[in-house]
């Protein structure tokens, strides 16, 4: 862990008169504007000619953002360190400094041609939140933490840490930047060897929370607010693979026929009427598929498909799967083929969100007069990870048309100002609040 | 044309021999048993490990093949020349020098790991005819010419010359060898840039025959001896492109998405929905398929499909897709994407054989006591060009199992006498029928 102190020194003047400015108000709120100007600051580090982020964990432009967080973190008057997963940690001392620390945070690496708000919104919220604290000259009982993880779109990467689910495979994985996570995690300031000391002991911090865009449309297309998240759902993937016979689709009649993707096209609409005849809010897909040998005059005889199927309970996706592979039979009896399913280990297991929480959020955006709904997280986040050693709450706010991980994501300023409001309301509730 | 002179003197004694042996017959038959044996010797030309055929056109394995073959067909007393495009002609002179030549032959060159019956049948079948002739000291009205077409797999491409049907961009073709036509041509003797003088003008032949293997399981499947082919389908390709929306596959719901490999898999099965439902042999396929992004975690925003449609009639070829085309256009309205098709030129259109030839040939099968059935062809042949110079007739026998272009193709050496046979009797019929 080291201790990174910037050159903060100039900006005293202007944090007085803030502080002198808003303190005045009764119920703090987060500015708005600055959030907005913040979050434009920041999506210039890695801005590419499509409009979108090229800021991929452990990039040159990754770097330079890093750099710009933590000066304006030690300006803030915080203390701040990375630790051996290359994490950024912002301290906020508590008036009670025997209280557990109350954690927020996100991340702020993107995937390639990514957008400005996936991660990034999380992180600057959670800084207007420690701003308004400032401004209001507000001191919470608990310690605040605020994290800014190491690489989440390549696999949740310093959350896992965090919670002792890194092993030595992971720091080998090549990520989008070309690094591997270990050369990666050096360039950023973090001592690969020492990586499992990282982990927290389950119980070593109050709450996490995690203010975040939805990247879906549920909250965009109904008009709410806020997000209340429920969980975040696991997900499993296999290939499935669909064996017939190859043959000349020229001289083999078509009743003579055992074509392994016609089999496969059975298959994909069966795992969509499955996905979609339960209720409940799991999702299935086939994204990848291939024919062998691959021609258009000659029949298939394999098929080679992915299969993914998520939902908030690790039981549900068990009995999806089931009905799945139970309904390939008959497919494959029906069309003389045959099928195979091999576990692919990318698998992760639903993380419930806390129900204290959760009932906190929802009473901070009542409070504020902002409408909310409860649903899952069908995307992974470091919230699910931090769930495994402490009460989390995640904040959703609506993405316009759903869209992320494009450059053409994008929630309003007014959005996300909702969203830091409930973040700021709800981290002063759980100040005051035994959980458990 | 360069005329070829092997070495056939030291044989002189042994044709001799088998002339006096057989001649004594009434009825001329082929010898199965030297059928076979030559056929076994074709074979080792390019023989691989796992048993099937490497001699790809124009590797050295066919390059020897041919030698070994003109040195045969030149110990047979025949004229034998290489043409422009590499096709290798053997004549025999007739009665009548005034009479239109009558014309039979095939390939010898197969697909990459193929077998050793494609092609060869109708080669070996043509030389033993001849050899027969000889036997039995038989001189037909006709001149005979004995055609070893180029490349066939790879596009019908020496016979697609004699037709008229080059043009300069199949010479710059690479071929399954790694060479272009072009040089490929030229190391069997061809010359490239004259290839248009190969071109045969239409009623510059009596006939044509060919006899080939099935390559599909209708003769095997019904024990039948002898194939009558009706007609070579005529077949079309297209790109078929389904445009829906890429998302992300945890945060989209199900009934939000515009799946485009949902759309592609209610193609895939309507396509055999409508080529089966359809009365007559016709055959629909789609044999490539690729979704984008194609990762397990995201939705399908594209897929990109090959559709090929196959039939003895062009017009129930258009008819078929105009069918798909309407159909697709209901499933794009269903599942909220569009679907374009594009043709590829890869196309042929049907190739008709001679009524009165078919009719030859049944009547040879009856005489000799073989089964028939008349079927049309689902694969290509150098017969499909032939037909566009010349009434042409093509003889099928049993593929077990129906397999072709693999090591297990096979024929049994009976099967494949009684074809040479049929070919015998219907030359020498057709040596004295005034066609139309």
């Amino acid at each position: 862990m080291f201790q990174y102190k910037g050159h903060f020194f100039g900006v005293l003047f202007i944090l007085f008169f803030n502080a002198l400015a808003f303190s005045q108000e009764k119920e703090p709120r987060v500015n708005q504007e600055r959030l907005s100007r913040n979050l434009m600051e920041l999506a210039t580090f890695g801005k590419n000619a499509q409009n979108g982020s090229d800021r991929v964990a452990y990039s040159d432009h990754e770097i330079a953002a890093r750099k710009f967080l933590m000066d304006k973190l030690v300006s803030m008057g915080l203390t701040v360190s990375i630790d051996y997963a290359g994490n950024i940690l912002a301290q906020r001392k508590g008036k009670n400094p025997k209280l557990k620390p109350l954690a927020l945070g996100s991340h702020i690496d993107a995937v390639p041609n990514g957008g400005f708000y996936d991660g990034n919104v999380g992180v600057m919220g959670g800084i207007e939140v420690l701003e308004t604290l400032n401004d209001f000259n507000l001191t919470t009982e608990h310690p605040l933490e605020l994290f800014i993880f190491t690489n989440e779109e390549g696999g949740v990467f310093g959350s896992r840490a965090i919670a002792g689910k890194i092993d030595e495979s992971a720091l080998k994985v090549k990520t989008a930047s070309g690094y591997t996570n270990a050369e990666g995690v050096k360039r950023i300031g973090g001592v690969p060897e020492k990586i499992m000391e990282v982990k927290r002991p389950k119980g070593s911090l109050h709450a996490f929370l995690e203010l975040h865009i939805e990247q879906g449309n549920n909250l965009n297309q109904t008009g709410t607010a806020i997000g209340v998240v429920e969980g975040i759902v696991g997900l499993k993937w296999w290939d499935v693979t669909v064996s017939g016979f190859t043959n000349h689709a020229g001289t083999t009649p078509m009743k003579g026929r055992k074509d392994a993707l016609l089999a496969a096209a059975e298959f994909v609409l069966m795992v969509n009427q499955v996905a979609t005849s339960t209720p409940g809010t799991q999702v299935g897909t086939v994204g990848r598929i291939k024919a062998f040998p691959g021609a258009p005059n000659v029949i298939p005889g394999k098929v080679v498909m992915s299969l993914e199927l998520r939902d908030l309970k690790s039981a549900k996706i068990a009995s999806l799967y089931e009905e799945i592979t139970q309904k390939a039979q008959h497919i494959a009896e029906k069309t003389g083929t045959s099928f195979a399913f091999s576990p692919i280990d990318a698998t992760s297991d639903p993380a419930l969100m806390d129900k204290n929480i959760q009932a906190l959020i929802q009473k901070s955006a009542d409070q504020l007069g902002l409408s909310h709904m409860t649903l899952p997280s069908g995307a992974g986040h470091d919230a699910q990870d931090m769930a495994l050693i402490t009460p989390t709450g995640m904040i959703f706010v609506p993405s316009i048309d759903g869209i992320s991980h494009s450059p053409k994501e994008f929630s309003t300023p007014k959005a996300i100002a909702d969203g830091a409001n409930v973040l700021l309301k709800t981290l002063l509730a759980l100040d005051t609040t035994e959980l458990k």
